[in-house]
């Protein structure tokens, strides 16, 4: 284990993650806090950064990192997009400086899709993308990303063709907290998982998406008419919008293209429990390591050049 | 223009809508109030009906007949459900005495279909659908009655076959509302409808309804990416979950089949503007009057008999 090389950061709208790395990525130490981008944008992104280096007794002058949506217009410093198609590799150079620092500090660019028709952007995920998969990488790539917004991606021999946004978990927070299927789901937290109810509906809504608004009121007709559970609700609301995202995010590409799973935790079980269903080939990569692997990608390119990483 | 005959009441969750009607389906007078039956289940039902009967100087012994959410579980009195497949004609005499009233009334029943790959469920809507088509009308009917809940069913002869309810509106609500989405619609009301993005929107979900979470997520990107309007920005929002809806609502319909609208107003303008996009045939007919026929019609069968009625 060596000594701190860079500091990398993962800076959500709502979350701060820092990581201090050696030369060769390995993780030295870690913080966690609520301070994302909503928060900084009014104590000071540099103020934030600094107390969590110096809670870290990080040495003067190491160089800091950054993904997400601190680069973003309302944030830090904007880092702008890298249009689609794009090589994957171009995120690795594209960073922008953070002027006036007492240190180095890079944020990542994002990457936008400026189709009329299919509009779309990302910021945070380009780099778990680029920790996910090779960037010289052979052959058509789906990289999945689900969260609040789920991405779907396809890289083809290292280019990003193109890539969809799904408001899936945002989607599911509001319908469950704020629409009149809120009474169908509540006190489904304290049960167990319902995984009839989640296979139904995935397959339901993968099979007639068009359906998936019906689908998701059958979570309310469902309790007056068959007794759901509040777990059962949940799981047909859950499974409804998955299915019918997996649904969208494949229309273009063959069945049988294996899926790279960018995810952790809950969400991580539930999508693999959706593509098991659908019988879809995978492969997961975990979140966290994702992000952590393409900021260390990006600190190298910046930092550490080719002749010091073969001394 | 006679003497009132009876009092015809649609009693929504969050309204109250009453109309005194002659012998002849006339109507004499009309009261509006938002003592729907979320209010009333606390103020009481019967002196909610009581008030409004009496501000209009209805006669004494007057009978009332009622569809709506009075006739829910937690409504007034339940008055169930009739299963589907059943005669669209069984609504007329399904209704229930409300018991120790010093007048007759009556709640008519909502529809169910339990199915339980499609469990679904409507009450206030079956009443519309009496007023909308005769019940004795020949061949395929579909009808559309968008709202909150929009609804549409299939009768054939007669037969009310099966239903499917669209959380379309109820969603455009919580999306506006709750969701990242609501920046990116303030500040439309006060703006004139963007029939360009409305177009658009239609089109691209009815298509890949499969991608309609990714195409409303279009709505914050086509902002950042291409400058869209907040005015764009809903009508994409809109356009996307009535493209879906149609889309998901014909999908075991031929195209050709033509539909009933059942709407007035705002939602009367936009789906009439859907159908024309996409080319479906269809008719519209009020939704207001529909539900003074279909209960007109069932006061018609409970109170005043053939020979009565011939004299």
């Amino acid at each position: 284990m060596g000594r701190p090389a860079y500091a990398a950061v993962d800076w959500g709208t709502s979350s701060f993650r820092l990581w201090l790395i050696d030369e060769d990525g390995t993780v030295l130490s870690e913080r966690r806090s609520s301070e994302g981008m909503t928060t900084a944008a009014s104590t000071g992104f540099a103020e934030v950064l600094e107390s969590h280096l110096s809670a870290l007794f990080a040495p003067d002058g190491i160089p800091v990192i950054v993904c997400g949506m601190a680069g973003a217009r309302q944030g830090w410093v904007e880092a702008g997009y890298l249009d689609t198609p794009t090589l994957l590799s171009a995120i690795l150079t594209g960073a922008v400086s953070v002027p006036g620092q007492k240190r180095d500090v890079r944020i990542l660019p994002g990457l936008a899709q400026r189709s009329k028709q299919a509009p779309d952007v990302m910021r945070g995920e380009e780099t778990q993308l680029l920790g996910a998969i090779a960037a010289d990488a052979h052959g058509e790539q789906i990289v999945c990303m689900p969260g609040t917004h789920s991405k779907w991606v396809r890289v083809v021999d290292g280019v990003v063709t193109g890539f969809s946004t799904f408001m899936t978990g945002e989607l599911f927070d509001v319908i469950t907290r704020h629409s009149i299927l809120s009474h169908a789901v509540t006190g489904a937290e304290a049960m167990p998982a319902d995984a009839d109810a989640l296979e139904a509906a995935v397959k339901a809504a993968f099979d007639q998406p068009a359906l998936a608004t019906s689908l998701i009121f059958g979570a309310r007709a469902g309790q007056l008419l068959h007794g759901l559970t509040a777990v059962g609700a949940q799981a047909r609301i859950s499974g409804t919008l998955i299915g019918a995202e997996i649904a969208g995010a494949i229309l273009n590409v063959g069945k049988g293209t294996a899926i790279t799973l960018v995810a952790s935790g809950r969400l991580q079980a539930l999508y693999e429990s959706a593509f098991h269903i659908l019988s879809l080939p995978y492969q997961t990569i975990d979140a966290d390591a994702a992000v952590r692997r393409g900021l260390s990608a990006a600190a190298k390119a910046i930092w550490l050049n080719d002749e010091r990483r073969s001394a």
